[in-house]
């Protein structure tokens, strides 16, 4: 699926060396320009509501507060992503929705094939697992085809990935690598965690993360990002998104400030 | 997608008085043939490993596993089916996998993709997701027409299909409705849990769905069947097949008793 000779088979034919040169010592980190204080608060978040439980009433009141709000966008399994673009039309708000979720699992054609049906269905983002057993267990190549396979799909709508590398499953060098394949494969943003897994976002994750990616790319902390302190943290930490449920209750504990 | 003026559609018609009559009296448990000493216990186990993070060389150890003590088959996730096709030609174990797990959240249309993907793989048995928060908002049709699109799928490639409803998120009447609509879509069996739920198989959902779905059907009983205890509960309760993790340890115990 790679094109051969190209840039991307040199990236990976480094990636071994680059993976052992950040693990050794990680450059500073770099945020893109303005950050984080550039925008509204509600302009870094993913407003979610992913449990498999979720009726179409609970995603139409989702979208609501995502206009009442302005939340970015809001993050919805497949299923609704029609219905929430629909209820978004003519809003600040996107779609963004999950591709192989939450267990990445599912070859890159199963994936593609997803991607395409959810940008159809209205999504202007696409947040994607990897998958986490094949590059815990080293095969880069495999790992890239994937993120390479949904990114082309992605950009061929005009959408925007995200690839979500269920950090609490992995070791610092597979951290590192998951980063660099998702840089590799030209992806817009790298994203800690599922919330389905075993731990959720942390500052150590988001930090590690920006360091690896530097200023260009995106870094969207999720999983477990439940107060305003948690979100300022994150992004203190250097992400520029953040995927939380309690989109609604952060905003009333910033109102509560004011 | 459903034929119209069908059975299907009478079936459809007749379900919301069908689940309050099985609300206010379940039939007998009908259990069949020959249940469920039949076969050595073996045979009722899909020896499972559907954890995130799961190598190839663990699906390699599962296969020789399943070969050795000649269980009914691998379960495995997707990108692991031709692996498992590959490893298991010619024994007695078949590949089962999973479609829209964990949590039943695609369209139709990207369930019957993953399906026929999955089957052309190697696969003889899907697992599928229902779309679970569609039959708590009681949208009967909209469930029916998920499983009676993967249904078709499948059979059309010689395949058998298990209704997974994960029971731990329904109610009784959204539980009875789950067990009469993959009836009506002509699944082969239902499956009580994901093992990714709030909670895995129980002795009374097993019970229920056996008297739900009569002798014709299959039960599968997953999620926490952990020992030789366990798998004996769920067989005595209607189950007439097993999803565990612990196929291998549950043959040991079996051997300690003789």
């Amino acid at each position: 699926m790679l094109p051969t000779d190209s840039a991307l088979s040199v990236e990976l034919a480094r990636l071994p060396e680059l993976v052992e040169e950040f693990a050794q010592q990680l450059p500073p980190p770099a945020l893109p320009e303005g950050h984080p204080g550039g925008l509204p608060l509600a302009r870094y978040i993913d407003h979610t509501l992913l449990k498999p439980e979720a009726r179409p009433e609970q995603v139409a009141q989702l979208c609501e507060e995502a206009r009442r709000y302005g939340f970015y966008s809001v993050c919805v399994n497949p299923i609704y992503v029609a219905q929430a673009a629909r209820l978004l039309a003519g809003s600040a708000s996107l779609v963004c929705t999950v591709v192989g979720f939450p267990l990445g699992a599912t070859p890159p054609r199963v994936k593609v094939y997803e991607t395409r049906a959810c940008l159809d269905a209205g999504a202007k983002e696409i947040d994607m697992v990897i998958p986490i057993g094949l590059l815990r267990a080293g095969q880069y190549e495999a790992v890239l085809d994937d993120i390479y396979a949904v990114a082309s799909a992605t950009h061929a709508a005009g959408g925007l990935l995200k690839v979500i590398l269920e950090m609490a499953l992995l070791d610092r060098r597979q951290k590192i690598a998951g980063c660099l394949l998702a840089r590799a494969a030209g992806a817009e943003f790298v994203k800690t965690s599922t919330g389905f897994g075993p731990g959720g976002a942390t500052v150590a994750d988001v930090e590690l993360m920006r360091c690896v990616v530097g200023p260009q790319m995106g870094v969207k902390a999720a999983g477990g990002v439940r107060s305003l302190a948690d979100a300022r943290a994150m992004l203190s930490a250097g992400a520029n998104r953040l995927g939380s449920s309690a989109g609604v209750k952060i905003m009333r504990e910033l109102e509560a400030e004011n």
